[in-house]
């Protein structure tokens, strides 16, 4: 992608796997959040462990780069500034205040990509349980909180933190919803880049409701079995695997 | 298994083709339904469809058997005088309908796998969206309507009835939820009797809910993509496929 990748609320375990995979994909990321030190700190954390990575002599699935990573950190609005292709991997309870914040930050044209869960771990509940969200997911009140012009789509929710910031392959379809076909697509892209992802479009934003409960039942499973789980669809088509 | 399997509603697809998959696999199953006559034709088409099977050779996928397949076809409620194993598939509308008939002919100490999925077509809605179950999900729904003593499992929803009744392994991971233990492994033991199939111990009932919407995203994916989706979970230890 000739664009940076601004994800939103990056410092914590989902945001910073979804960076260091794409930042070893070759892309240009930036890591933002409230405090820009927080945010410089994780950014250089992940070039030390890219860099390390090239060090070791990493198997293939660790892609090594012949340039430095391309990671930065700012201030959540300043990376709104710098990029139309957001990221947001916020837990829920912070997810309407932040994308209030940022109102007059994001830019027309911007696509968002929501990766938040309604856990119950929210309001203190367990974490193999959701909340019931008005609007009927959390993708879905992003977009009820975005300016007007800014395409929300919703991924990345059934994906382990843990495997992202690992170094094995993610064994995990990446269901992506969304009402802008041309944000669905860059939305496949961007997942696809993550050795082992395949992206599948699971069609209207009103879909990830469904998308988001399957995280919780897929902690639930974490919990029970201690691993770290993820999805595969079967008996689809490639094309199913393809944007467009 | 010693005992007979009861697949109640049993002459719609998915019960057909769990009753092919376990006739295939030498249980003794009874097709249930409210007319006696369908429930015996249904039966008859199953006995023939494995017979032809055999007389063609058919591939290790396809169970051969040495002694005729053991499948016949009741009313519902004879079913459940015959049977203390009860496989529920039938739509979501007749769901309520049928336990609150059935109430005085379910043995006590009975299993009662439900399969049900309160999809939106039910009241002329879309295959691909649910309906907000007041207990939380059909299965739970129906964990109200069984006499007391017996244990309600939530299991095969996102199995594919197209698949079930076609000769191919079947591709799908079955979730199985409840909060009876011996009730939830009599389930995965018989899932496992699937060829394909791997059970997966999905901890509570109230968890079917989202096992259930799971199907409606499967739904979508198939018109969405034409094919026959299912789901396969990964990241778990292999144990976690074994009932106990």
């Amino acid at each position: 992608m000739s664009r940076p990748i601004a994800v939103l609320g990056g410092t914590g375990p989902a945001g910073m796997g979804l960076a260091l995979r794409w930042a070893r994909a070759g892309e240009t990321v930036i890591i933002g959040s409230r405090d820009v030190g927080r945010a410089q700190r994780a950014a250089e954390q992940i070039r030390q462990r890219i860099a390390d990575n090239a060090r070791a002599g990493a198997p293939s699935t660790v892609a090594r780069r012949r340039s430095a990573p391309d990671v930065s950190g700012m201030e959540n609005s300043a990376a709104c500034a710098c990029s139309d292709l957001l990221v947001l991997t916020v837990p829920f309870e912070g997810q309407a205040a932040l994308l209030k914040q940022l109102k007059g930050a994001i830019r027309p044209g911007s696509i968002l990509i929501d990766a938040t869960v309604p856990l119950a771990a929210s309001v203190g509940g367990r974490p193999s349980r959701t909340l019931g969200v008005w609007q009927g997911s959390a993708a879905q009140q992003a977009a009820e909180l975005v300016p007007p012009g800014v395409s929300v789509v919703a991924a990345f929710q059934n994906v382990s933190a843990e495997v992202l910031n690992g170094d094995d392959d993610v064994e995990c379809d990446v269901i992506v919803c969304g009402d802008d076909a041309k944000a669905t697509a860059i939305a496949m892209e961007l997942a696809a880049k993550i050795p082992g992802v395949r992206a599948l479009d699971g069609g209207k934003l009103e879909n990830a409701r469904i998308v988001e409960q399957i995280t919780a039942l897929l902690i639930g499973l974490n919990i029970r079995h201690k691993g770290h789980s993820g999805l595969r669809v079967t008996g689809l088509p490639e094309r199913a695997y393809r944007a467009g």
